[in-house]
């Protein structure tokens, strides 16, 4: 079967802090036409950075679509012109404090595909070792620290529910077997 | 640090035929004023099918925030009302014509916790049987077959990046042993 869409509009359906929507008009492959309801996002990083004890640096903050706190990898949004792997050492230093010796990829996520463009690229740090964090103004988060295998286990249970965490966290044991 | 924020108002942006936005007036953890912009999404859920001989149903569609094909485990969002178990087992038969004699939970996924409120609920299922698939209309789909072994490849070399199939994949690799 033939699949693919092409776009025949598209209109800006609001631009916020955060959140950019457009809706375009696109051609099915079957010749009809249908929208599309698109969430724009310049880009997100997450960093699995692992200490000298392969203990994993861990971010808690409320998330309030859930309305409530989330244990996840430290994370953030690609800034314009950024490279992701300038960003991922911004977002770590920023939120942890720590630099990392070795860097490498973990790869790419989509978060989110029916509806979002969001490419969230995930790194692998480890050598770390610690400055002083500099949390981005209104941005509220605790740091703690875990054993990689008892971060393991609680995405296995199902406690940790983060996508990107869950992901990077199942790629490096199984790509590095740790 | 005290991390919750609470909702002062909250306005709704966009409701469109898929995504539905508000903006909401929070209070932050150290006492000031903001605002949350919020994606609501009714759930969604997952499948990893596997075969008699360990092979997984995939399903390859053209999703239109990325302007390309992609390879992802069956799914699709909750009906207004619908038990997710029962919402699985629908879009599962709908999407592969596949039903199972076994069925059992892989837990949840958090797709985009900034902004989104999205629960994935991910199932595996075994002993399939096959009747015709349903698709929705204006739904474009191909199905194929893939070695267990084969994906798990495929997700670990970064290929497959949709964030619902790597976790349930990987998940029933470290959980079943497969």
């Amino acid at each position: 079967m033939e699949l693919t869409e092409k776009t025949i509009s598209s209109e800006e359906i609001f631009s916020g802090r955060i959140l950019h929507i457009r809706r375009d008009t696109v051609e099915l492959p079957g010749g009809g036409r249908s929208f599309r309801e698109v969430v724009d996002h310049p880009g997100g990083v997450c960093v699995l950075a692992l200490d000298d004890e392969n203990r994993v640096l861990l971010v808690r903050q409320f998330r309030y679509p859930y309305e409530k706190v989330l244990t996840e990898l430290p994370a953030g949004k690609l800034e314009i012109g950024e490279d992701p792997e300038q960003a991922a050492l911004r977002e770590l230093r920023e939120e942890t404090g720590a630099v990392p010796g070795t860097f490498q990829s973990l790869g790419e996520l989509y978060p989110s595909p029916g509806y979002c463009g969001e490419i969230i690229r995930m790194y692998l740090a480890r050598e770390l070792t610690f400055g002083e964090a500099a949390l981005d103004e209104g941005e509220f988060l605790n740091v703690e620290r875990m054993d990689f295998a008892r971060l393991v286990e609680l995405v296995l249970s199902g406690e940790i529910r983060d996508a990107k965490t869950i992901a990077a966290v199942l790629k490096a044991k199984l790509l590095l077997g740790i």
